[in-house]
């Protein structure tokens, strides 16, 4: 191996490791001389590349999500966002990503460096996306003309994450869909 | 005074150190210990009340917040919602509730027991709160009969929690109204 393939290798070993033991024994408890000691590596060689547990669990957590919230566009935005929102519960609802990613927030609290991390490489891009798609929605015709696009991931995102991190209850493709309901029609009485 | 007084101002008294060092040295750093330490009270005290670090600080949060939730009924339901909500931002954006509320539903992440207390002691009241008055709004027919009640929380406090703990980014009246303009006429095109 050349050495920059057996960095790249480590990295993979250390981020793996990472995850292994969060799932094992929790966020809380998950320190780097463990991960280090498991994934064989030096206690120096991981404080190179991430200066602190939560950078190195964003990224160890970033690392299993991939593209895979990409904005379907078959041209019928409420479809699309079924898609979207479906594969978003999917992942938070279930092991690994969900319980690792309900602790990396829940830390976020606690530390404004990777609540801003987390901003920044998770959601903004999201955002990004998700205000692209409903631009094009909107252009069409599809979306009301007067709908707030600044709005767009606390409102379609903000009912999944009450019940992600304060009801804590099941995340499921039939609660998207109610919730989709009422967004796209609204609450108030019809005019 | 008598023992029953004496109790209570003793339980006061650990509740608002509970608070003063919360705010002083952050959450994680508050221990049981320091606690009593600076309270005066014996450690066996302290857990004869409360099993956990997390349970005693629920009970000192909750004993800032009173019942200053209430809904009005001015019989404007959209008055109301804004009045109650910008109480609700006004408490969430400033100290001591926010950040100490921000904490704690931290901790709720690391800790089943404590969101179930959350849930239990301020979610739920608020949730039926919020359920009980929009219904009598539903029925005077300000809402939309196809409104889904039990959604109501999820929909409207879901884009207040997005951005106290995601974004994190300030809650301000302005922002509340703008929300409610969107829940309140929908995403969707005008039918």
């Amino acid at each position: 191996m050349t050495d920059s393939r057996r960095g790249a290798a480590r990295t993979e070993a250390i981020m793996r490791t990472t995850l292994e033991l969060g799932q094992e024994i929790g966020y809380a408890k998950l320190s780097m001389e463990a991960i280090a000691a498991r994934a064989g590596a030096g206690k120096h060689t991981i404080y190179r590349r991430w200066p602190s547990k939560g950078a190195l669990f964003l990224d160890s957590l970033l690392s299993l999500y991939k593209s895979s919230l990409d904005y379907p566009d078959t041209g019928d935005i409420v479809a699309d966002l079924r898609t979207q929102i479906h594969a978003a519960v999917d992942l938070l609802g279930n092991p690994p990503f969900g319980p690792l990613y309900q602790a990396l927030v829940g830390e976020a609290q606690h530390d404004p460096q990777l609540a801003d991390a987390l901003n920044e490489r998770f959601i903004k891009p999201q955002a990004d996306r998700t205000v692209a798609r409903l631009k094009a929605a909107q252009d069409q015709g599809q979306l009301s003309p007067a709908f707030d696009l600044g709005l767009a991931m606390a409102i379609l995102s903000g009912p999944l994450y009450f019940q992600f991190l304060i009801t804590q209850e099941p995340l499921t493709h039939e609660y998207v869909d109610r919730v989709l309901q009422v967004l796209f029609t609204g609450m108030g009485k019809p005019s």
